[in-house]
């Protein structure tokens, strides 16, 4: 992948990469509900605008997590899917729902359930279907 | 700990808490350099601005993440600790240090190596370590 970071600290790094809500909350959708089309994007809860939307997917593109197909003429209609490092960010996303979870007990809810018990085998599986669903080879 | 957020998803919950480029390195600054004083934090190498920093500082201790000591007079010699909320950050800083290296092999560092190996142990004495360094109880 492409690095144009300001520093080489990892976490640094990270959160020049996916250290703003927007972009996890995309990928988050990608992950858990499903969704592959600008539209469905906008339809989050969060209420994200469809010029941030834009913004976020064309960086998630540019920097290798996700991948854009479909109709150039047909922007509405260009599918998008989770590269291998873009499935490789539900570890971080389970360990922050994990700590969600655990300090705003508001938060927790059954489908959230195996991030909150750290269910590690339950993740890679997960991660598995991902793969299947997303990657051009399924993974293997 | 306050919630008062928009969703009750813990993913999108996490993130308006520490969603934020500046949040996590305040918190990363604490977690593995030492840093405990607002000067401190201005001299990161990502050059966070004095009014970004003071505005991240005061919502970490409104979250609950930080605390903040020392004498009203003095705003400079305020001396600010970790709570056990901001000390359970560490596996997610932790799982966002190794997908960073994994995917950024430039930001490969040797002080990082527990990360990149997700060594589970060296993790938790390191989490233990912060407890006894910022919690009053020392963590016991």
């Amino acid at each position: 992948m492409r690095q144009d970071t300001r520093s080489t600290c990892p976490i640094s790094t990270g959160l020049e990469i996916v250290g703003d809500r927007w972009t996890l909350l995309v990928i988050r959708d990608m992950m858990f509900a499903g969704k592959r089309h600008f539209r469905e994007f906008l339809q989050s809860e969060e209420g994200i605008s469809s010029n941030v939307l834009a913004d976020r997917l064309a960086m998630l593109v540019e920097r290798g997590l996700v991948t854009r197909a479909g109709d150039p003429a047909h922007a509405q209609k260009a599918i998008y899917s989770l590269t291998e490092p873009g499935i490789a960010l539900l570890p971080v996303i389970a360990s922050l729902s994990r700590w969600a979870q655990v300090h705003f007990p508001a938060t927790r809810r059954p489908e959230a359930r195996v991030f909150l018990d750290g269910d590690e085998a339950a993740i890679a599986a997960l991660q598995q279907a991902l793969r299947r669903e997303h990657l051009a080879s399924g993974g293997r």
